[in-house]
């Protein structure tokens, strides 16, 4: 019997973990420096929380848990459509918004508002497993709320670029606004068709403006509609540019000026080399936003990813759906799997022989062994990573774990070097060895 | 609709979050000291890989996921006990040590070993909820596999050393061997019974001796064999004395002797500041220990508790089971939730202010908040988490956020601060305040 993963799910070695490690500590540590604070959701939420959040196609993609106890009676009693609750009340985690929007309500009496909260958490989806998407995977979620502030969309944009300066990738940096969405479609004549048109201009980058055209005549936006739209999809030139173009075509709408506005005051606040740039084809999907939209894509020399790495936004109701009305967020999340085959790629990872093991002592029998781990606990009380090979193998052997290990010395310790308290230091890179003091081990190894 | 969770399931809020993490972090360096590397495994497993690892008991304790797809006509489909298969092949992971086994024989060819590897991740169990006992919580497991070396054993006790002298946490370490309990039935001639009368002396803590040999007998152990095992019961006195007593009893048994000369050894390698206490009556429930049984308990004179938070021992065939023979381990696993709630009653957590935020910006309107935004951009630059308060509010409202947050500082910066280059700092415990120059805001605050 030949042991399997279900599909779509992964083992991370301890390489890959030392690299997403780097990618989260990065994350979590940029986080905190703009007083975010972390909290954890349980796997598994009541489906009662869960259902109808993520749409219909959501709703299929989760992942349900059989309720305890006798199951097999359950099954049994169940053979009806109306069975199901008898079956299961649980599901698994599908993201991390809808838990924090339980979890605010739920403890609203404890928080201090604005609440500035990160998350960072697998969650499970029943997609079709395919090439870069999994069934289980991390999001890292940050979420500001109870507060109206363009400030802390501000401090947002400011996180994305002090994650990204931090993973040394270059990135681009687009927002847009719902508001200026809708005036768009306002002024368009088409206000009921909102959300169509977002979801179809969200689209040019991958289809193109012909398809979008179709997308919308199917949708039955008018001609006129579609032709006025045209030069909006094809907008260029500076964010000066743009915002002008904008303000004449949006003059009539007070929605589609506030947009406006609220473009200008996040732009202003933002230093020259941290700017970011306006996409007004950029919607994202997802159909709660209120505010900012933001999206951030790979822009790197070296790197032949151009997909979205990084999203958020601006969503006014997030906790109405529990019972919470009137409380504004903003948020952004990170998607770690793609950034990390992003720095895969491009081969970003920094050197991590100071996290795994920086010394090997080789075993040469229990007098020895004995001797070594002595100085061992010491090289541990000063913060490094050592050990001592368990087994008195063969020489051949021990070097060629140290080397499987990538670990960067071993230390020789045998009768002579007991005798004068020395230790024979082995360079696993150069190939050199020389004999001296703990002393100078020490300062070898730190 | 009132929003709630699954019984037995919790959020973790950041005063918590930061607790935890000091636990977990100080297992998860303590671990890479050794040289032990993280892995991690999915949350969802093969029933394959789960069912019939954790005897009957714990395959009614599986939480499993239903199959995804056209879910309500698998269900009238599965009206019989033959449909469960279709129903559901997957279930959440009930422990850490069967998917490390799965983990090692499905990447055997990719491993180095001995390997080390660590792993820190939640499990789950459809147990009955009670205080202290939940159906998520977190194991934190470390194992050695490939080496049968006793210098494993020691490594591993001085992990546990090093992690509850981390803690601040005074505990007990306890040290069996599965040989000299097979050895004791042996020479009692009720080698078939090793299994009951392991598991009836592991109750010896909880229940008395009375009860204890009720149980023996209950289960056929006869008379004379409950006479003999009395003294080995009441063993007292130090480590020497135990031995002692014990080799007298065991001489006639080589299984025993080999139990009785492995504790010795790991005795002897042990500096006298870190020795452990021999415990026969230690067993662990868990039948697959063959070498050493490790438990640790609470010892400290702040502290009520006295119950187990950290176990482990020696098995020699875990991969067995996924059809890789022949490949010894020893683990141990801390228990972070007691370890949690022992630091709890000892007021035994440090102060976390400093990786909370260490200072909040009043905010005094749009001029003063853009000038502050280069002031904290230049103290996160120098890694101070520090944050400006989003919306011009009354002063009233602001100090009380940051009172509620316990952030140590608060910045005032209003015209003048802004014309003389200066930063009125808030000291929010002493209630003092001060106007200072920005260097030496950083010095204050590093």
């Amino acid at each position: 019997m030949k042991p399997s993963l279900p599909k779509g799910t992964r083992d991370f070695s301890p390489d890959e973990m030392l690299r997403r490690a780097h990618i989260f500590d990065t994350i979590r540590t940029v986080y905190q420096r703009y007083g975010f604070l972390p909290i954890e959701t349980p796997a598994m939420e009541n489906l009662s929380t869960l259902e109808g959040k993520y749409g219909e196609e959501g709703d299929k993609l989760l992942f349900r848990v059989l309720n305890s106890g006798p199951v097999l009676d359950q099954v049994k009693a169940a053979g009806s459509a109306t069975g199901m609750e008898m079956l299961t009340e649980k599901g698994l985690r599908y993201d991390l918004t809808v838990p924090f929007a339980r979890y605010v309500v739920m403890h609203q009496h404890e928080l201090t508002f604005p609440f500035r909260r990160y998350q960072i958490q697998p969650v499970w989806r029943a997609d079709r497993p395919q090439k870069g998407r999994y069934r289980e995977f991390y999001q890292c979620d940050a979420d500001v709320i109870g507060s109206d502030s363009l400030l802390n969309e501000v401090d947002l944009i400011n996180i994305i670029h002090d994650v990204f300066d931090a993973l040394e990738l270059g990135v681009k940096i687009l927002l847009n606004n719902r508001k200026v969405l809708s005036g768009i479609a306002g002024v368009l004549g088409e206000q009921e068709r909102i959300i169509d048109i977002t979801v179809a201009i969200d689209k040019l980058d991958k289809i193109g403006l012909d398809k979008v055209n179709e997308e919308l005549k199917g949708k039955g936006v008018s001609e006129t509609a579609i032709t006025r739209l045209r030069p909006l999809m094809e907008l260029k030139g500076s964010n000066g540019d743009k915002l002008e173009t904008l303000r004449g075509f949006l003059a009539a709408s007070e929605t589609g000026r506030k947009g406006i506005e609220e473009l200008e005051q996040i732009l202003s606040y933002l230093p020259n080399e941290r700017q970011v740039e306006i996409d007004i084809t950029l919607a994202r999907g997802l159909n709660y936003y209120t505010g900012a939209i933001i999206e951030v894509k790979v822009n790197d020399d070296r790197s032949a990813f151009t997909s979205s790495i990084c999203g958020g936004g601006r969503y006014d109701d997030l906790t109405g759906i529990f019972g919470l009305k009137g409380v504004s967020g903003v948020g952004i999340s990170f998607g770690a799997d793609r950034i990390y085959d992003v720095l895969e790629e491009i081969k970003g990872f920094p050197d991590f022989s100071t996290v795994s093991t920086r010394v090997l002592f080789a075993n040469f029998g229990e007098a020895e062994a004995r001797y070594c781990l002595g100085l061992l606990q010491r090289l541990r009380n000063n913060g490094i990573n050592a050990e001592l090979y368990p087994d008195a193998a063969k020489m051949k052997k021990q070097l060629a774990y140290a080397d499987a290990r990538k670990i960067p010395y071993v230390a020789l310790v045998g009768t002579e070097e007991m005798k004068n308290g020395q230790v024979t230091l082995k360079d696993m890179q150069k190939g050199e060895q020389s004999t001296i003091t703990f002393e100078e081990l020490l300062h070898v190894l730190k």
